[in-house]
């Protein structure tokens, strides 16, 4: 197969029905998320062959266990698909919503209208149930989409592209508003984020390799995200026991989690006070500590924390710990080693809250809560397509306003302009 | 000098100041606008001395005239860019405005707090009152800036980023809030495009070549502006009335922009009636015609246009006019030829302007104006910093807000996730 020639074919057709599913009304839309979803459930058998097939293959290649698990369909997994596929039809339209209509002093009426993007490219790696998910949020959005799995799932993300297929059939829409990719070779990668004609955005799920390497190399606007490494920081006039539940939960509640606190920063003037309690609390979790001296001055049995330990985003059960001078240098800390994605201060002083929020530069920043809750469904937004550590277009956890645009909409009775 | 260290030392200038600003208070950088206003009016003499140099060296150079003419500090030009400063002072900050707060069934509060996209490198031609509409643009939105102007204007930007200069120290803030690159070096903006560590967006203003160009080699996103291929459709059931004094309008009222109609398009149910009227009207104002064959039935004497027509951007008395069989012509030429710049209905026709508005995929969609209002000031930003045909992030006109970003902002008591 000519890569090259196929991608491009890809593309025109995604480009062809990108216009066909941004005209459609909502009811089909959603009739055919919902189609999907019956189409699923009556194809559990063929899914299950289709996965076992990446199963044996998988095993042959000697893939370890973790990226089998997550390879596999269950019928829990299943299940879930299909809910998830019934909750995104349930979600509100967010297309040709006009909002901030006014009159001009010309006379004319202007306002904007909610569009969708065109064509959005997904690339992600082995999880098969991403390739439902993404596929009824660009949907539900009015995009066509092109979808290109890891090279592992290519049977079972052909099986569930069919049921996909099946729902949009069914619902009148063309089946190539949703486009699995149907060959392994990396070029088709390359291909993809290099056809700016027919792609208008791509958004990577996986690793931090895989999206620094896409970020890179493309020639259409990617919504990426990149790493997490948040910070709590406790003021003197935090109250210590919000302080306490807070910290063990940004850092316990899930270890592998971009929203998880890696570096917890704590006001020399109650670090005495706080620091063996926080201590006691992480060991009972299992959490390895490594601290600055002044940490290591309190808890002499913690390891040194180096330069490195500042920026890492261990993603496990590690947490490095420095003691700051008040605010000023916990902001010069975040706005220095934060990766810009969450960030937390726990205290009762409201000026500190008010310049904590102001002067921290990160997508999400929080007073008094967890950095755990940075997520696009604790955050209302009834769905996520991913976290974007970007400033540009979308910023934080995105929803399916992120996978639109506005245009300007202008009413008038004749008027020209003078 | 080494343009690599150059460039890199500005860049981080940019990233230092860029924290400081966007830490001021609104009436800080109102005073900074101010101050600057006040020290062009004061500086009268230097600019016009400075401005002398680049016209001699311009006319040494045998710069065609239309060049010197856009080069030239005139007293009035001088007056208008004072007069900018004191405008831009008067607008609303967009900075630290909160909206969407709202209680989560966690017992979270979220919201989405408007903040400064950071640095912003700007890169133009030959007019040197950019400089002061660009940086006066970027610091209300409290972001730092680079400029980077036409080599032919390099005498008068210096002069115009003393008086900035001077503004910004008298309130406070940092020089570098707004730096303008002290070389004409080409190289310079190869490096100023590809500084993602320092710089958060790219505006370019100028031809299509130079924004082409910029867009290619960026490694920084972009906000660019391509062509306007900007249509005006009359249907069937338009007021004849009010669809002559539109096209004429959209076409005449100014040439040389990128709102101006470039394509006609006739419904063939009313070609024979208006289109005598319409080419009366437009052979008054010396306005070439075009057309398709149909159209040529009717006007005999029109010069027949070919497929580069449909596709041209003419900023001059020339229009390509074609005779169409209805809306779903009307629609599939504009989506086809459109620069997706700004396309307008002119109906009496309730459900073919809705269909208009909903299927036409450009920046700007009206019905019965001109395309002419496609702008900044008549959409009431308050200012403009240019016209965005992307997608993503800013689309259509571009003031203060499409300089900011919205980052969430998260308040608790204490709450954890569970």
């Amino acid at each position: 197969m000519d890569i090259s020639v196929y991608m491009a074919g890809v593309g025109q057709q995604a480009r062809v029905a990108a216009a066909a599913v941004a005209r459609s009304s909502t009811a089909v839309r959603n009739g055919a998320l919902l189609a999907m979803a019956d189409a699923l459930d009556a194809a559990r058998d063929a899914l299950k062959q289709a996965n076992l097939k990446d199963l044996d293959n998988a095993r042959a290649n000697g893939l370890e266990s973790a990226m089998l698990d997550r390879l596999e369909l269950t019928p829990t997994r299943i299940d879930a698909m299909i809910e998830g596929l019934r909750q995104v039809a349930s979600l509100p339209d967010p297309i040709g919503e006009i909002t901030d209509m006014s009159y001009r002093p010309s006379g004319i009426q202007v306002g904007k209208m909610r569009v969708p993007l065109g064509v959005i490219g997904i690339i992600y790696e082995s999880r098969p149930n991403v390739t439902v998910e993404a596929a009824s949020l660009c949907l539900k959005s009015g995009n066509a989409t092109i979808l290109r799995g890891g090279s592992e799932s290519l049977n079972s993300n052909q099986a569930i592209a069919q049921c996909i297929a099946e729902g949009l059939t069914k619902a009148g829409l063309p089946e190539d508003t949703v486009q699995v990719i149907k060959t392994s070779d990396r070029e088709a990668v390359g291909k993809l984020i290099t056809m700016p004609d027919y792609v208008d955005v791509i958004v990577p799920r996986g690793g931090k390799g895989l999206i620094e390497r896409i970020s890179r190399d493309a020639k259409v606007p990617v919504i990426k995200h990149l790493d997490g490494v948040c910070h709590v920081y406790i003021d003197s006039h935090a109250d210590p026991e919000k302080a306490l539940n807070i910290a063990v939960n940004a850092k316990t509640q899930r270890y592998g989690t971009c929203n998880t606190m890696e570096t917890l920063l704590v006001d020399s003037e109650i670090a005495a006070d706080i620091l063996p309690l926080l201590a006691n609390a992480f060991e009972h979790k299992g959490v390895e500590l490594r601290g600055c001296e002044l940490t290591r001055d309190i808890l002499p049995s913690v390891a040194k924390a180096t330069e490195d330990d500042w920026y890492a985003e261990y993603l496990g059960p590690i947490l490095a710990v420095r003691v700051v001078e008040g605010l000023d240098e916990a902001i010069a800390h975040i706005n220095t080693y934060s990766s810009q994605h969450t960030d937390a201060i726990v205290t009762e002083n409201y000026t500190r809250a008010r310049r904590f929020l102001t002067e921290v530069d990160s997508s999400s920043v929080m007073v008094n809560a967890s950095t755990r809750f940075a997520d696009g469904f604790e955050y209302g937004l009834g769905a996520e397509i991913g976290i974007s550590t970007d400033k540009l277009h979308a910023r934080g956890p995105v929803g399916l306003e992120g996978l639109t645009s506005q245009k300007y909409v202008v009413f008038g009775d004749g008027h020209i302009r003078t």
